[in-house]
């Protein structure tokens, strides 16, 4: 008779491997109240400054307030009603503070008046520690190398997809940073990371970047240890304006 | 004399340990063109959704064109103008498509009549996949447990800040989401990961999701292989409402 | 006459989209010399400890010159002829070091004798920083849950496979460990990493640790930041032994 | 009289903001138990083959039995008593089988007889899918581009340290790899990465594999998407030797 043979078996083989009844767990215990998230207050609309940003373009204040030149001084940019625009020869600004990972807010405008192209339309750059160039470029009908053009980290990765406004036309770029941390022999530890959302639509995903973002050569060779750095924004001669930039660190 | 010996003991040194003169590069040789990147045209604000989105919840589009209940048949969720709002009782909406990777764009709104408190007040939620929760709810003065709260990866993740806006007004969230990659064993290969801008402020950024979002339980213990999935919205009892939802796959 | 045609759009199409031919490299850019590479000489066999290494216990070397138990005393396992025994009572021993990113070789035998099933068979571990403990255990034809049996990660990760030999014979553990990197607000960075090879076999594969190895309770919960820290072996109350552990700072 | 009130205000700040004390869990909710993990024997040292290894050159094993040429004919290396050695002229030698995750032990023995300088003395590689080469070369005493030499991801990672033996004695490379996975653009959604051990000692870990292992230009810009690929061992004109070669797949 074989049915008692099998419930022995099935016995031995329970006792054996079978799982201990895991005791229930109640919903309380997964609930972590403290300590409290710190209230911020968001702008009317997700483009306006929430009330923990430091507003680094904005209305009703000097573009010197928080920015200087290449060499430290008066940035020599023209500056009008919150609209910063680069005046060819002035070079870059850059921020006198320096910031580590953050949330950046930026509006860019290429000029109206179409001249020049490829990357001779529209260039500028916003500089991520100084360092670690998005680019910015007038790419409305306008063909450039993949890995140059606007939304670009600059020669590493091609934006997603193109998702340029027309020149003349204010632009957003939402950026997330998260910068890079290193080992001791100057390697990185953590690769920076970007990601960009132009005009509301995603063009880098959280992508490592490879090292800085360099005209000339393999950005691996270039990688040096590095602390807290300025948002640099890029004279390329062309009269590319800014407004409402705003940041928030992480 | 000691400059001979300096010059050969250089000499030396040169043939045994420097580096020889690496070629220089041109710009060129970083510069790629192919493929072009596709154009996207991006909409008005970066709220609106861009050319390449499909539109979930919008003006003139009837909620059952893309959504159903949890059998598969018409939602029975108010709707009117745009606006699709919780109906006690009719349970879950969820997409009749299935997403993988994805940028998420929601706008909703808790009722401007305060009623209930902690997780009892405009309490919804938004799953990705239909399996992992970014918590909806009313924290505009309204303590909870900080994995819980709106913004939160539900009983995973606190969000960074409470970026909460009032009762009755009009909030968003733009999520950016990456799929899970599974395993043979059934385990994740890279768990899914999440960043959240709420009201235009980071909330999550890149976040690991441990598992699926359980109201009881440890997520890890609940890892199952799953391919695409909906987006979800919850019924949990509160009229909370939604409107401009829309999505790009990745 | 559709050819001249074609040739026309063709010089088109060329000079609108394609890519403009990138000059050749040569294979002496991508070719680093400096610094040069330090020389470590290797052991005999893998197991011996290579020069850079720090021999924690062997032959000729006082427990107590390396080790502490948790009083900061001298440790009080018996030790004879480069072989450390867990003595019942005399708790954990650690090392006077503190380490941080480490690769680690430990060897460990089981009692001859079996005694006890599940967890209470040849019981001891091996605490990374301190705090994550990979587990010792005799689970040589000895069901015990498996996120605790030899080679898991304590109660967060199975081991790949069970590679156990059988009690009495020696075994190895080869351990590459990446400590944890910390945010301002105490939580991870980036989280421990873990490899572990048992007697040649890979048994945890570059894992992430959740959070401390806790007896009871959910790993995320309790993390807190830390600094670098000791080698911690376990006195879980079998006379489990250890021999050639040595560990390289990386 | 402030007390009072200062207590009564006490009261209600723990009543509204205080954590809900916890419920305490208990060890066995933390405890999985199935599936059961799989047994495997491991060899006797940690350099045997366990008993789920694929041998794949090894003594009474004819080399042919799991290798080709580039033809896909029968290798024509010199082989004897499962020794295999690089024939001049025979070209690489490949595994008939394919391999996605894997952990691989090779054994690698440069000539005795040094003949040679730099990238000419006792070269020869692994290829990790086909495509992704740990360098194998006598850097015993032999200096070349540090990210070219014995451990080294070619000319793209340099191994952390030099743990060559000298000329004529076999060494060990246990090589962890984890294969890449593609997005549907053809780009890397997960790189490939690897560890590699040199005779005990930790020299890659965990590194991520920018793209191919080009002689000539960027490997970012030659990733291509591809499935399971074989091992392959170089020919590159020296005869090194090669024996005890066994692979898990992951």
């Amino acid at each position: 008779m074989r049915k008692p043979v099998f419930v022995m078996l099935t016995l031995v083989s329970i006792s054996a491997f079978a799982q201990p009844e895991m005791p229930k767990m109640v919903p309380e215990m997964t609930e972590i109240w403290d300590p409290e998230v710190t209230v911020v207050t968001p702008g009317e609309s997700p483009m306006d400054a929430p009330s923990d940003a430091i507003v680094l373009i904005g209305e009703g204040k000097e573009l010197g307030y928080e920015w200087t030149n290449a060499s430290g001084e008066k940035p020599g940019w023209d500056f009008e009603n919150g609209v910063a625009t680069v005046k060819r020869g002035a070079g870059i600004i850059q921020t006198k503070r320096q910031f580590k990972d953050f949330q950046l807010h930026v509006e860019w405008r290429t000029p109206a008046e179409v001249v020049g192209e490829s990357q001779g339309r529209g260039n500028s750059g916003v500089f991520l520690q100084g360092i670690y160039e998005v680019q910015v470029l007038d790419n409305y009908n306008n063909r450039t190398y993949r890995n140059g053009q606007a939304g670009s980290i600059y020669k590493q990765h091609a934006p997603l997809v193109n998702a340029c406004k027309a020149p003349g036309v204010w632009q957003t770029y939402d950026i997330i940073y998260t910068a890079p941390r290193f080992n001791n022999d100057g390697t990185y530890f953590t690769p920076p990371r970007v990601t960009v959302i132009h005009n509301g639509v995603l063009v880098q995903n959280n992508m490592v970047v490879r090292g800085p973002t360099e005209y000339i050569g393999i950005p691996e060779y270039s990688v040096k240890p590095h602390g807290d750095g300025p948002i640099i924004l890029q004279d390329h001669g062309n009269p590319v304006s800014f407004r409402n930039i705003w940041i928030r660190e992480l």
